[in-house]
């Protein structure tokens, strides 16, 4: 049984055609290149685990500027990931990488292009808004995908291939380069929605376990699926010599980690008044995926 | 004769030593390298025009978020630009560039935490000062680095080479390429200090004249200068086959259209009440300069 989110997956979707419009004319070719990465799918993630604490501490406007905004820049970290100079995937959500299609420039551009517009969105909605909730959402996701957040992860991910590395300093890889914009998710949610003090640390916190849990759970799967199942090579960790969960547990020992993690995840939920059973069934599905 | 900006240049690399200030530990090698590039010098000329803008019509406090934040936006366009998959630039301002010093994923993420951090630190500001100034130079920032303005420039840049293109395309790309940048720095400057209606529009128009100016010169320095004096290689456009002004002027008639741009400019600060006897100067400099 697998919980129903396509009602916010479409939600996004729709948000999508509002603020990153299909353009014609002189601008048209980094719009395709930027829509062809938005539109190869994804699980919509972080947009929808943000709606969902907005909802649970009580939000009722829009904040679909804040949900495109995250999942545009998970989007180029995406495509400069992929880069022959970083990964050098060719396949991503079983499409064609972009610079596989687009070309190295192109994809490089697109990239710098989403990041640029996910702010330049939040800042328009921040500013037509008022307040300092929408501009303090801003600058938690500007913190969270910068050099001591996501960049900062993904430079001492690839500063330690082939190196052997201590279980701290693969912590703050993880927590960085994929936790970093998953809590940033949650906390904004939180934020946005007008939430306590309590209720923002408590949704962080909550973001951060399930980070964490989504990371062990992506390193077993590295290893172990198909690229039929997972829509993207499989063992990428291992040829690049990647340092991995795999390297200081066994899948069993990773398995019984994510779910104590997700136990903590949970139980930070119970605290929050407001409804929060899709978070929990999302807490507890991250560890049964298999793609 | 020379007008001395260098109180200017000063106070913006004296404003970095905050905004970006250098780092030990896990995310060294990141701040190295965006350091690397930040510190290769360079005029400095978006945030100066931005700060002459500001005083020009009576902002009295520290803007130096700002400054930071759009030499950070131009800096990482350079990195960007100068990669392999671009224009594969060697040498900038005399330096190797940053991807021939920290190798080209180092390079393309400490542009991308160029860009990244430089909104992290408008946004912190806006946050912290309140009001709607600060948060409206950061969104005309965000849109002229974007995909409609910057971005979209040197994409459009880069299909038109070793093709024919009208003189109207050619004004488009340098307008979003190099233009948008300058003219945003001269508008966010107006709007930082308050300025009326009237003065960030007078303004934001100085800065579109003094760009094109800009580019005029660079496509012809390009032609005629040395790699001495100006510190990249010389007779790249040519060698990549790009479009220039020279394409459809003779030199001559360069400095005759960029004498009338700057007629132009300088008029339209006149009608400013405020000093605006250095951006005068900046402007009738720009024509001469020999890198």
């Amino acid at each position: 049984m697998s919980v129903d989110l396509s009602a916010y997956t479409s939600k996004i979707n729709t948000a999508f055609s509002k603020y990153l419009p299909h353009k014609a004319g002189y601008f048209k070719t980094i719009y395709d290149a930027m829509h062809y990465s938005i539109e190869a799918g994804g699980k919509r993630t972080r947009p929808t685990l943000m709606q969902l604490c907005y909802e649970a501490v009580g939000g009722k406007e829009s904040i679909d500027a804040y949900l495109c905004a995250i999942e545009m820049i998970h989007t180029y970290s995406l495509i400069h990931d992929d880069l022959p100079a970083m990964d050098n995937d060719d396949y991503r959500r079983g499409r064609l990488t972009n610079h596989k299609v687009f070309g190295e420039a192109i994809a490089i551009l697109a990239g710098d292009g989403l990041l640029t517009e996910a702010f330049h969105i939040m800042l328009c909605d921040a500013l037509a808004h008022g307040g300092q909730e929408r501009l303090h959402a801003a600058c938690i996701l500007s913190e969270a995908s910068g050099v001591e957040g996501m960049i900062g992860g993904q430079v001492l991910d690839m500063e330690s291939e082939n190196k052997e590395i201590s279980l701290e300093t693969l912590d703050v890889i993880h927590l960085n380069k994929t936790g970093a914009l998953i809590a940033a998710a949650t906390k904004m949610g939180a934020v946005l929605g007008g939430g306590s003090a309590r209720e923002v640390s408590l949704l962080e916190a909550y973001g951060k376990y399930i980070g964490k849990v989504f990371q062990i759970v992506d390193d077993v799967l590295d290893a172990t699926s198909t690229m039929e199942e997972l829509g993207k090579p499989i063992g990428s960790d291992a040829e690049n010599h990647k340092n991995t969960y795999l390297s200081f547990y066994s899948i069993e020992e990773c398995y019984q980690i994510a779910e104590e993690m997700t136990s903590k995840a949970v139980r930070l939920l119970d605290q929050i008044e407001g409804d929060t059973y899709l978070l929990e069934q999302i807490a507890m599905q991250l560890i049964k995926r298999r793609n």
